[in-house]
């Protein structure tokens, strides 16, 4: 295996890919290494940035240099002595519509040159192609890639399959399953430039998940052309594990500023909003004077410090399962990366089966988004399939949250649990308390110290969609438990009439007694006498 | 004056701040400087950092160092040449209950030294404090405060008037107005440290905006205590321009690395999520495995790293006028920081009459929370105040929202205006076309490219809260507006029933004619048939 996984959040991991020149981490950025223009020399790249890896184009290098690169090998030819990877001309087929070379000219020409990651010649879909010509380019792709089984010669290199299909997802879905019964080592989405461009994140989301729902997750997923910072977090989250940019330099030739929260043009600015070498040495203004070339360095090598810190960013968040938390501010940088995370949900139970749910670390709820999260999804879906309540008990006492975590040790907890204490044991042991909290939904006493319950920080007030998704999942376990009576210290203040009013609901449904009794910050001896008397009059019927 | 505004955002503003040793700028952070022990020394600060600015305790000096600093002068003492700003031992009441100075002495001994920035020896509050004694502290450092103004002897200081009361928001305000009397140069919120330990930043908005609202806007704000990045953003909207931390060095002591988005144990790192100089070379085992010191002192310079940059990201956002935006971004990082923002609607009236309102960006709305900002309470009010629909118009055509913006140039638009277009001239006059879209609610055709109304970029889909607020807005407007008949072309898919259901209720309540009709992604031949016959049902009564 040239993959392995260390670590794992989300769809998003950290794993070793072992190339013949070395062992690279992912997830992997290869900055585009163009021989003809260099501000950036690639051995400065790995010595000084830490880039273990770069990727130039094979086409170009054909057609420019043709047998240098041959002669002197590729790592000489670059002075780079880490792993590269080599694309194939794919994308000038995108933008020209065609290239002078074969798919056997240019994949013998990547095993000669000696390539560590090297490209079949695949056919682009593009975005805004009709069903028929992806189609076309989806079937052709394939065929190249039949193909290329019987031109490789080579056994020491790793090969991109692409996936094709742009935004129609059935073809997408078709293509993937396709390149995965083939051997290739590595595969990737094909050219989503022009929907990230558009800022159409949320397309992004669906091509991604489609490709990755129907490819073997044990090859690692190459991003094509996919190199802002700001969108990064959201790739890996979604499985993607290595990406190639021009973008650090085409954007500094712009005099545009990346940062991993959106973008500036050098002539706008007052401050380096960055605390990177280049920026915390000079002013925005210092630069504008530079002379063109310098400009573009200084730009193209913030630009570097800036991606390699996102992704550092991004591997400590997966090492610390915090990556939903890391995509979820990110995605607060701009509205399109939110649309995006939104689109998410409608993956919630695939990104569940995949995902690690049981972590060291606590959990941040900020709203609905966060709803989507395999921690929350994975908890209902066992507290639903596998918890029973105590056989005993005929009385559900629903018990809202609180400030202080776990609930049961609250001080407002505190007096409910002395009134159900007085009752005699018998009749006590009729009673489960649970308690209703965002974002889990139903918290039964007996799991409320169980990863994650207690262990997550919850955004107030909650927005109404939270409120409404909570009161569904209260309705729902009343509704599959056996309780004869519910009886809900309702809480309007944090949860409006959502609870009271869907618990009511399932009650009426399923012919079971309901009562509820209003909480306050501080119990008054009056709440108190009623929760008593409640409790004794639904025990009273009871066996 | 000593403060002079430059630019401004929310209640954010970039000033300048002139002192006997300079002019420095605001927000400005000044980092405690403890003589004794210096990890990284004030001239580095100023040199390496760009710090222009530093506090130290003279409370600690005059214990410590007695006459000292008075012989050598503050600057030669500390050995930098910057500003720099005095704590009066208040901080030392608040954890120790007394000091074993006089107000006279510390007065006295402050201007003796050269302080730049001074501090009269105030009573704090404190947190867990019952109004009575609260109530003392206020009266305490008010009469402090008055009889200071005896004992002041030089002209070329600036001094300090804290504002005290806790959470007691009445006290605070009351401290605030009475504060605010005297001729302080500069003010400040007293010890909201326990508050910000406690992760309660909706608390502190609420002493924040409480003092700012009895302060002359004119002066500047200081917050004492906070230096943790993460919150800076939040406290500069609220108007707070000075910090002081001694986070950098604590944090560094015990081994913990600040980030912008939140603090992590060094032990628990892998990666470093940063680009500053340090971080760039350093791997966080490398960093585990130097000498006690040395560690200290690479953390505490990666934090003041991480502190210079987060105030120059705050600083260009003030310029670019998109602070809400930051702010909001720094509100993911942490739960606690986006229940404080969720707090600041509760101000919202306040910050719209004190923050610009009309900018050269657009606008980025992610959600409900976005409702809070100036930009759209202020469109709203003007609409209401100010808008009137032309006098001949009897129907209004509701639009909803398209991708595309200024809306009226939209594809889906073009076939709705053809319609009306085909319509005879009087009658196509009696018609009155308005968008309804989020964050704005109505956007009549005439206002369509006024700013920020095509200027802004929202997340899908709408969260609840928004689409009931629109509706609100909608409704509102057609009980304020005289139109005989309104016809909604409704978009559920966008809208739920939010819109059709306000709308037809504000109708009723004001015997206005509804009709609507629902529109499709692409407008068929029947909606533009059905359309053209409600458009013409509707005109055929007017006169």
């Amino acid at each position: 295996m040239s993959f392995e996984i260390r670590e794992k959040d989300l769809l998003g991991r950290i794993g070793k890919l072992k190339t013949k020149s070395g062992t690279v981490e992912t997830p992997l950025l290869f900055p585009v290494v163009n021989p003809s223009i260099q501000l950036v020399t690639p051995q400065r790249l790995k010595d000084e940035f830490g880039f273990e890896a770069v990727i130039t184009n094979a086409y170009i290098l054909w057609k420019r240099y043709q047998n240098r690169p041959i002669d002197e090998g590729l790592q000489k030819f670059l002075n780079y002595d880490g792993s590269i990877m080599t694309d194939s001309g794919a994308y000038q087929i995108l933008v020209y519509g065609n290239v002078e070379v074969t798919q056997k000219e240019i994949v013998d020409y990547q095993e000669r040159i000696g390539s560590d990651i090297a490209t079949i010649l695949d056919i682009p879909t593009g975005w805004h192609v009709p069903k028929e010509k992806a189609q076309e380019t989806v079937a052709e792709t394939l065929k190249r890639a039949k193909a290329f089984f019987k031109l490789k010669t080579h056994m020491d290199m790793l090969w991109v399959g692409p996936v094709q299909g742009g935004r129609h997802l059935d073809l997408v879905a078709k293509s993937a399953k396709a390149m995965s019964k083939l051997p290739f080592q590595i595969h990737a989405l094909g050219s989503p430039t022009e929907v990230m461009e558009s800022y159409r994140y949320d397309v992004l989301v669906d091509m991604i998940l489609t490709a990755k729902m129907n490819l073997p997750l044990e090859r690692p997923l190459h991003l094509f052309g996919a190199g802002h910072p700001h969108m990064m977090a959201l790739a890996v989250a979604l499985g993607c594990d290595l990406f190639d940019s021009a973008a650090y330099a085409l954007y500094a030739r712009e005099g545009r500023y990346m940062t991993e929260n959106g973008t500036w043009r050098l002539g706008e600015m007052d401050y380096f909003p960055c605390q990177c070498p280049r920026c915390a040495a000079a002013t925005p203004k210092q630069v504008l004077d530079m002379l063109k070339q310098e400009k573009e360095k200084f730009l193209a090598e913030h630009n570097l410090h800036v991606c390699v810190a996102e992704l550092k960013r991004i591997k400590q968040a997966i090492r610390d399962g915090r990556l939903w938390e890391h995509v979820e501010m990110r995605a607060h940088t701009h509205p399109a990366l939110l649309t995006a995370l939104k689109r998410v949900r409608d993956y919630e139970t695939y990104i569940e089966k995949s995902s690690p749910t049981v972590k060291q670390s606590g959990l941040f709820f900020f709203d609905s988004v966060g709803l989507a999260r395999p921690e929350i999804t994975h908890y209902r879906e066992r507290l639903g399939k596998r918890f029973r309540p105590p056989k005993s008990s005929k009385v559900l006492v629903l018990v809202p949250q609180t400030r202080q975590k776990p609930f049961h040790r609250s001080e407002e907890f505190k007096d409910t649990r002395r009134i159900i204490n007085r009752l005699d044991e018998k009749n006590a042991g009729l009673i489960h308390v649970c308690f209703y909290a965002a974002p889990f939904g139903i918290i039964p006493l007996e799991l409320d110290e169980v990863y994650p319950l207690s262990q997550h920080e919850v955004a107030m007030p909650l927005d109404s969609e939270v409120k409404e998704n909570v009161a569904d999942q209260v309705a729902q376990y009343v509704i599959v438990s056996r309780y004869e009576t519910v009886v809900l210290l309702d809480d309007p203040e944090t949860w409006g009439s959502s609870i009271k009013r869907e618990c009511r609901r399932a009650c009426a449904k399923m012919g079971v007694q309901f009562d509820s009794l209003r909480v306050h910050a501080k119990s008054t001896k009056e709440f108190l006498a009623a929760l008593e008397t409640i409790l004794k009059k639904s025990l009273s019927n009871k066996p």
